[in-house]
């Protein structure tokens, strides 16, 4: 068993919706200090599989059949051993 | 100018209905050694502030005032400096 977490983000220059309304919502609460937002996602899976490399594969393929939406997402896989 | 990042996810022992249907769409996709997915957030937050330590507390302040719901959420705050 081991445990992955995959980021997933909005590539550079796509424009952050949800991000430009928290900077905005964030503002009105009077933290103007803050000058941009951006939003990202974390998978955490956890997986039956011992090869960390099959894994990494693995994850690359959900990414691409669910996960990410290769147009406007990077994304980044990392391996985490169950008992870190 | 620095750059943060705060990460929210849901307590342990919260239910987590958006990474059980991850989960779930996954396996259908045959990817059968998923066992369990939750799913976190990101917000990369750049503030007009120079000192670390006021940083982490503006920011401490947006997640109880906006960001996070102190009833499910946990959040971790890292600051990042702009040249980085």
């Amino acid at each position: 068993m081991l445990k992955a977490r995959v980021e997933i983000r909005l590539k550079k220059g796509v424009v952050d919706p949800e991000g430009k309304n928290v900077k905005k919502a964030l503002n009105l609460l009077h933290f103007t200090e803050v000058k941009n937002v951006r939003v990202a996602k974390i998978f955490e899976i956890e997986m039956e599989i011992t090869d960390e490399e099959k894994a990494r594969e693995r994850i690359d393929a959900m990414c691409r059949r669910l996960l990410a939406n290769p147009v406007i997402n990077d994304y980044k896989i990392e391996i985490i051993r169950e008992n870190d």
